[in-house]
């Protein structure tokens, strides 16, 4: 395998203690020629959906690279390390289903290893750091050149944990979905995507009414939120392909009260 | 154009979503060699002049760059995006003023394009995200070497749209000034520079009542905040070259209230 | 001395200003060879002890590099500005005990100036933003070969401020400690090292009494969080190699009250 000159990095470590850059050293001491992207390390503590939105959504502007992701909930526990290869990119992290959504992005896994070759790894494994330890000293080796094969145990790519997708359905005239994330704007994006919506109707211009839990709010389906007046609510394809809820100037999130796994269903009224 | 080897980066996209990293991704597939200085992500959402006040007091330290630069809040709409060329650098963003205060310190705009050449742009382009797929591609293009001419179509300098300045207006023992920004430490920027209110009297050691809406509070000025006791409230020319209001060991703006846009007097007293 | 292809940054400017990337705009100038790791912006504003722990901890993991660290309640005043060779990197930062921990770790100091050369600082020096008049640009022209001896005058090593150490008392059964640092998960890290804290009796399977200040909590010691149920309190060597209290899937923290600074009594009950 010849030598990525990009890693990418995804954790829940936060960015007021010194985790994400000790990966950083590691990894700039194996791989010295390697750019190093952020992803984000804002991910919430342990939301491994959320984690897997974010990178699945991230990936596909990012160069081929090594990707380490690392919400890991169950450091130090059974859970395997691994390596999957997919696209022209390799992902590193915790086989816990965080990988699971961006690899099916990049093409779908097409060879996989558990990281099991200590030779890779920092010489002390701490019981609750493997992204310093484990982790990222892993996909440095691999940025550098060495095989995925010699990274440890071949591992069965339908062995790996995968993440359930959320659950969208089409109707005529509307659809059932979830809110997937929200992002810092309070734009809650959704599980259908903008084609899928547009098939059922759910197209600009279309008058759609939105309801959960007995809640019930009008909305104008736009191409983007500056098409409506400020503090108005508006359905969209956002950038990633998914048809979002926003507040033109506001946060939809806070005026609705949506969060991540809200099951909503949107309704063409016009 | 010889390629710039530094572009800089400002939004108001925050650090828990991917959307500063795909820009990253977009850059380092165009100008592999180029630097990145991210100058804050953290801009709050929509506020152009926040973002236009980070920039301008930023940029003289920073190299002749690309400074990217996007606080949209009409992104999708009529407003132009554009590059603009001043001093060694090129700045490019929105149309909506976020550029002109860095362009005039960066030495006054020379020349400027629309950004209208897609070649320069990624392939797909959605209505929301234009900092990933026309900004950040256009401006990568331009630091690895693309002629400012080749970006669009060329436009009038003094067409640009401009930010007007708080207004300042310095008198005999005095001065009246806006609150231009608040930083980390609660630091309360004011319009005035120190030059100007050393010229009007507001020299250190003088003895100062800081006035606005009713409040009146005494301000001894000085260079530092480390001069006052710990708890005590201090004037002094910060470290952009604008007189700014701290509480040493504290913050002056929960202290007093005081947040962008306050428009205080500022009165010798002895 | 050769250059240093590393420069490491720890301050508590935050990430909201324009501060961390001025910086970084006079490192690249200086030093434009030279790679840069944020090790982290959010100390909390002038806590020196958060700042010392923090790059103490992480600096194992960096390699040989200027560390520069800027946790400065003082700048402007008498304090002086230092560089201190340790091991095999230089710390760069306010003589204020910030980098004492850090240096210690790397092997002691062994030799240290005070950064006098004006010819290494930038041509304007500001009363308040040291971080990026004086010590980055220093800092930089170290990385990129400046000889320590050229940087300043020669200090004695014994005249650096040095941080006094949390108390930490063993005994047979049990250990006197102090809480360091509270992290981004809740984690109450304690200054008593696992090694010590084994030989006091408080191994992996003790089931533990923590208190302080009245309060009284069971703790099951072991090596991970994940060896408890979730919402369970335990006690463990935490990635740096110190004694931590956890929750799994909680915050310790929330939980307890506990802060930096608290003191702790660990008692093994069986």
């Amino acid at each position: 395998m010849d030598p990525f000159h990009c890693l990418t990095f995804l954790t829940d470590y936060g960015l007021e203690d010194g985790f994400v850059a000790a990966c950083h050293g590691v990894a700039l001491q194996i791989a010295p020629n390697t750019r190093v992207i952020d992803i984000t390390h804002l991910v919430p503590p342990g939301d491994i959906r959320r984690g897997a939105a974010v990178l699945a959504q991230t990936v596909r502007y990012l160069p081929a690279a090594v990707h380490v992701a690392v919400v890991d909930p169950g450091v130090g526990t059974a859970r395997r390390a691994i390596a999957v290869a997919a696209g022209d990119s390799v992902f590193v992290g915790p086989d816990n289903g965080l990988l699971s959504w961006a690899a099916a992005e990049a093409g779908g896994a097409i060879a996989a290893v558990s990281l099991t070759n200590r030779a890779l790894w920092l010489d002390t494994v701490t019981a609750t750091f493997h992204g310093r330890d484990i982790f990222m000293p892993a996909a440095a080796h691999l940025a550098a050149g060495t095989p995925l094969a010699q990274a440890g145990d071949e591992l069965d790519v339908a062995s790996l944990v995968t993440l359930p997708r959320p659950e969208t359905r089409l109707r005529e005239g509307g659809a059932d979905a979830e809110v997937v994330t929200v992002d810092r704007f309070g734009n809650a994006q959704l599980s259908v995507t903008g084609t899928d919506a547009a098939r059922a109707g759910l197209v600009p211009g279309a008058a759609v009414t939105l309801a959960w839990e007995g809640q019930q709010h009008a909305v104008a389906f736009g191409s983007t939120f500056g098409e409506v007046a400020p503090g108005e609510l508006v359905g969209y394809p956002d950038s990633a392909g998914y048809v979002a809820i926003a507040v033109n100037g506001g946060s939809a999130a806070q005026r609705l009260g949506l969060r991540p796994g809200t099951r909503v269903t949107l309704t063409v009224t016009k």
